[in-house]
């Protein structure tokens, strides 16, 4: 019987040897490569943090404390040590395990979270609501250096100091966001871990400071209030210490008694404390420890070569198309710049850099800069493309509208991941951009129906004198209806099937599919109907939505957003405010948060799948 | 003649004397006193900048070089400065002078603002533009301490630290934001400011290390590489060294030779520099100077007193309903607690403090983690109100989505300042929460016709079981329709006149004015119309919606918010869906950034006054 065998709910850690916690550590990674090398997922992440989260489970009792996981990719050890280990052949598909905390799961899971820098000002009000309420528990938020550089991190720190109460911050310093982190912060965290030597904090505090008792019940109070003469540790945190926070560390991740040491004094602090601990990304599994990047979300992959094993690089995605596109449109235009947060690889942006590394800013996990910095640039006679993942680009709202929009800015905004992005769930689900960016005066707002589209767009928009958001999904670019390709006039939709008695005005990805469903309702019905590429969201082609309406029985709207707000209700008001007699069908999804598991499998469960689509286009004309 | 009469266009305060600094700095307030104390306007603030901008435009080459401000309110100075003195007594009204940076105004201006914390990362952009294009001039960003508390400030701060390029930015240190500043931060900028004396840049460098040749060439880097044994000055700037930013201060803010030396060694650096200048807010006119929260912005007042023209106290605002209404449940229910972010006196919540300050929370100028920081104090058993104006709010798009409403937490929104705010301009309008808000699912939006019902309202908010926001607008509340006070029921509107032929489904304050213009209606065409007050504009009341549209030949929706993504939108959509076949019109503010000026002077240009109403709807019951 292994050790991992006896780990079958929450506390059961506690009885484990601490002879045996190496092994039960080693038993948990080869869990993980095992399952995730089957069902895909976050690994590196989470190979890096097993000690961390197995030393917090040692030392919390739950779900009485609160663990916070900021972002919660990283939460896979903490759903192993909390009796979830059984579902994880399940993980990430429809139905089965989540790959972030989720409330529903477990009560061991204190929030539901999937964005990115959150977790102190959860901590921070969970405090706050126990003092209050005159409760006694402890509240914990595990955070990485990354999700550190997060804007809304330091808002909470910069609260969290004025808190006379126990809180801790565990910063989890693998020295990576997705990819390599950036900026002053990472800088002063690599100086903080520069000559550190991992040593206990006994040992460092007789060091530095032997006439303190070691482990007095005050002990962290005495650190300091003593800091000035404590130089060769707790100085070094000082960018902490400024904020009222008090800091321990560096500490060494992978090694349990020392962590148990610091969050034992950190537990004894009547202030928050934040303890500094460094781990290795990718930790134990040789592929993933050379290239924690490529390890960091994977789909499935062969164990022994840590080579994937699906067809990904024998088809092109919307996002090569947009890296080429990028690519191709800097060549001849020096103006070109491009900004990402963090996400170099995902938004395919890793080429443009190796192409023009001057004109590449990967500005971290930073939405809401990237695109206010992006507007300095343009102000300033640049280009800037701005490629953020549509859930991410919801953090940047504001700074679209009163930045880029207000100030009329040639911005190009390429939201990927739009739509249904399928297993990262419903934190990460891109339903919302349709409706948040359409709202926003002097945006523009395109989706293209296939790849050759995003390209066209793209050229279209360097060239536009405002600012373009082109939303296109993730996975694979669609080669279909590359015959339709008219030239991109603004605001002008394109006609895919001839106009006729029945109308279908779709948006993006559903060109495709609703000009499959009107080819089956022709055949099976014997019924023809027109179908419209949309191209523009915002505005709405409204002359050719009057012209269309002129002729018609029957007008569908087809887009996979959020209805609120969406497409087809800006065609509804236009049809009926010109006064459109016949019917309307507006096909997008409900307004609701949608689960994780495939794309396919949550479109079937709304729905929203080409069969079920089918279905109510047949039952809408046949009326 | 006075030393300000010289003043007439950009670069003429370089031929003033230096010796008359001092009296055109007293001029320049004078001036500033006397027109505010008529027009109206931000004052205190303005008092505080008047040397620092002085000092500013000595050392800059304007508009060759960038001046950017945050938030921009404290720019009257500036616009003095830049040939635009004689406008001033069209400030703020309706195609008068903008009280913020307006490119549109003068090319002195580099950038419109009015959000906060937005400066460094426009900065940032226009330094990479900058040095890509091979341009040379100077890109100064200047920054309250309040609006550093911004998550945005942080993160262009630390990528700005990675800039091998200079680039200034001058931290205007008045130790308030609106109210008074709180935090980790403001304590730290407390420390950096305790016990240190001004004194020359020069002086402060012999005294600390003489052997450094002071203003050489490169005196900031040696500045920057010997800090460790200059303790005296700079060492207490660690803060930003530690984000790869030099410091420099903290220096007189009222001390033009002073700012000169700082400005002229700063702009030697080869790195980002940042100057911190202590400035006094309201600084020369004694009620502000005594007062200075009180005339951050304030209404038109007697110059002799400082006490207000207006009748503002005799009458009721929205902003005290609500604050009387939490008030009154947080009697009776102790979970409750409230947040806002720098604007207690805004929104009201100062009275809330003054009774509960245990369970109120200024978190600052943080708008996104004063709702994750509800979200979580409503995780652990809290009933948090929070309160931001409409316009603030946008920049808390994603935590409303991610962490409250994701989440299902109970958190009331009370969304102050929605519609159109008037004088502060398109920065400031509130015309885009019910679109924004009304997509993220789960997230109850609603809007009161009246002061009452406001109450009414927020006593059904904190005892609904799930997020809702309720936005109303700035000014007096309305007493009107009083005797409508049917229960609040979820998702049920409310029928003011009976349903007929012809039917309004009105949002908020447009309940009394659409009540006003169908009484008209019926005085003069002899026609009664129903009105319905819509309460809920998430979800809408489909019913009530359906209901009347089998009677009706004419529905019309009326809303102060952007037509996209509106209520009137979603009514239309349900109306079609459902195979309406009347006329419909949506009677909502254009797709469009509104100016400043009198909020009836903004409705009055864009036809949205009640005389205008009236038209429109009399010509479309006439169809």
């Amino acid at each position: 019987m292994s050790i991992l065998d006896k780990i079958n709910a929450v506390g059961d850690i506690k009885k484990v040897d601490p002879s045996d916690y190496k092994e039960l550590a080693k038993e948990i990674r080869n869990f993980l490569v095992n399952n995730v090398s089957i069902t895909g997922g976050h690994l590196a992440s989470n190979l890096g943090v097993v000690e961390l989260t197995m030393a917090l489970h040692l030392f919390l009792d739950l779900p009485k404390d609160k663990l916070i996981f900021d972002v919660g990719h990283q939460s896979y050890t903490h759903k192993i040590l909390t009796g979830r280990k059984d579902r994880f052949e399940t993980l990430r598909s429809f139905g089965g395990l989540s790959g972030f905390p989720k409330t529903s799961e477990s009560d061991c899971d204190a929030f539901n979270t999937g964005h990115s820098s959150t977790s102190i000002s959860v901590a921070d009000g969970m405090v706050k609501a126990r003092d209050l309420l005159g409760e006694d528990y402890r509240v914990v938020a595990l955070i990485g250096d990354g999700a550190l550089c997060g804007g809304m991190a330091y808002e909470a720190l910069n609260n969290a100091g004025r808190f006379k109460s126990n809180m801790i911050i565990v910063l989890n310093d693998n020295r990576m966001s997705i990819s390599e982190n950036v900026g002053g912060l990472a800088a002063y965290l690599g100086k903080l871990r520069t000559n550190a030597k991992y040593t206990s904090v006994k040992s460092s505090l007789e060091k530095g400071l032997s006439s303190i008792p070691v482990f007095g019940n005050d002990i962290v109070e005495k650190i300091r209030n003593s800091k000035n003469s404590v130089k060769s540790l707790f100085v070094k945190g000082m960018i902490f210490e400024n904020m009222g926070i008090t800091y321990i560390g560096p500490i060494d991740g992978h090694n349990i008694p020392l962590m148990l040491e610091a969050f034992e004094a950190a537990g004894k602090s009547k202030n928050p404390v934040l303890v500094h601990v460094v781990t290795k990304k990718g930790k134990g599994y040789r592929p993933a420890e050379v290239n924690p990047r490529l390890f960091h979300g994977v789909d499935p992959f062969i164990k022994k070569t840590g080579r994937a094993k699906s067809k990904k690089g024998q088809y092109k995605t919307y996002t090569d198309i947009f890296a080429d596109a990028v690519i191709e449109e800097a060549k001849t235009n020096d103006n070109i710049v491009a900004v990402c947060a963090a996400m170099s690889d995902g938004t395919g942006l890793n080429r443009f850099r190796d192409y023009y590394p001057g004109r590449f800013f990967d500005v971290g996990i930073s939405e809401e800069h990237a695109v206010t910095f992006a507007a300095g640039m343009a102000k300033s006679g640049l280009r800037p493309v701005v490629a953020i993942y549509s859930t991410f680009l919801q953090r940047s709202y504001d700074q679209i509208l009163h930045d880029v929009a207000l100030n009329k800015l040639p911005v190009v905004f390429a939201v990927d991941r739009a739509g249904i992005v399928g297993r990262d769930g419903d934190t990460h689900q891109g339903i919302f951009d349709l409706s948040f960016l359409s709202s926003i005066p002097g945006l523009t707002v395109m989706a293209p129906k296939n790849g050759v589209e995003l390209k066209r767009f793209l050229e279209f928009a360097f060239r536009y004198d405002g600012p373009v958001a082109i939303r296109y999904p993730r996975h694979k670019a669609t080669e279909k209806l590359e015959e339709f390709d008219d030239p991109v006039v603004y605001g002008k939709s394109e006609i895919i099937r001839p106009i006729g008695g029945i109308n279908v005005f779709a948006v993006g990805r559903m060109v495709k599919v609703m000009d499959e469903v009107l080819k089956r309702i022709e055949e099976t019905e014997g019924v023809k109907a027109g179908l419209i590429n949309a191209r523009f969201i915002n505005p709405i082609d409204k002359e050719t939505v009057l012209n269309t309406a002129g002729q018609s029985t029957h007008i569908i709207t087809c887009e996979e957003n959020v209805k609120r707000g969406g497409y087809g209700e800006a065609v509804s008001l236009t049809l009926l405010e010109n006064g459109y007699k016949g019917r309307f069908l507006d096909l997008s999804l409900p307004d609701e948060f949608l689960p994780h598991g495939s794309p396919n499998d949550v479109r079937d469960s709304i729905g929203f799948d080409p069969d079920s689509l089918y279905e109510k286009v047949k039952e809408f004309i046949s009326m």
